[in-house]
């Protein structure tokens, strides 16, 4: 906990994948809402077949999931979002004939369900 | 707002997956719950390592997962699920030597910690 | 239903991954939970992009999620969890030099909007 899912579409290439994962890892931190750096587990999906509406315009997204075990007040998950979506604009060079849409969801894990264990 | 996840099992090679994924995106417009079409964010990935239960038999899947901002009525729902489905079942020469199970997932996403922006 | 989604980082070579996805699947099957073992659809991805905290140390993770129709009770959830962490503690020969986080996540599925067909 938590964990991050990023998917961007591929027709992104100036997106630095790793170095933007890194950036909002630290986001997170920064935000004082966890205890150990190495709990936050984010992972990035290229998208390589995707559709964007019903026209054939160039389009891409980059849509970020962030997964908190329940309990988080609705304020700290909206300034969780607003704060990772505001590092993510900073993170690329966008190409200037593609509407990008960038989103944030916040999703509440079940504490009581959730197991975990640490090796090595 | 909407998103639409698509896995498929690598081993449906009759699907046209992004004709498919135009297809679903078509139905969503038609459906008259979502206001612009820009706004359906649709993707498919290749499931290539998957188990269906716990036999070896030639088994496959396609599993559609769409995402809603949260507050449609359990009705509006239900409908948007069946139509995805039905779609779904014209997309493919289903092979006749596989079981293949169909399925369609309607996902909540929190409102009030949903970010956005549009670039471009 | 249930579905279940493995994610498994590129550094861990030693996971033997259709045979944990089997292994999962007898033990969801020998929980007594679900009633055709057909049912049970499980996939698992490699994930080559990720991070692990805002280090650089070495870390991996697999994260598993598992997805149920609605309506089970929260110590049934808590069983099941318990049971899929126990199992795939027991699928690796873990590296002695990286950092392996697993846990495991229980959803919940609408009930009322999830619509299914098989094909075969």
């Amino acid at each position: 906990m938590p964990h991050l899912h990023l998917e961007y579409t591929a027709n992104l290439p100036g997106l630095a994948v790793e170095k933007t994962l890194l950036r909002l890892n630290n986001v997170l931190m920064a935000s004082g809402q966890f205890g150990s750096e190495f709990d936050i587990k984010s992972r990035a999906v290229k998208v390589e077949t995707f559709q964007v509406g019903t026209s054939l315009s160039p389009r891409g997204f980059i849509a970020v999931k962030l997964s908190l075990l329940s309990g988080r007040s609705p304020q700290v998950k909206t300034q969780l979002s607003e704060s990772l979506l505001a590092a993510l604009q900073d993170q690329c060079e966008w190409p200037a004939d593609i509407q990008v849409q960038l989103s944030v969801l916040l999703v509440d894990m079940d504490r009581d369900s959730y197991s975990k264990v640490v090796i090595g």
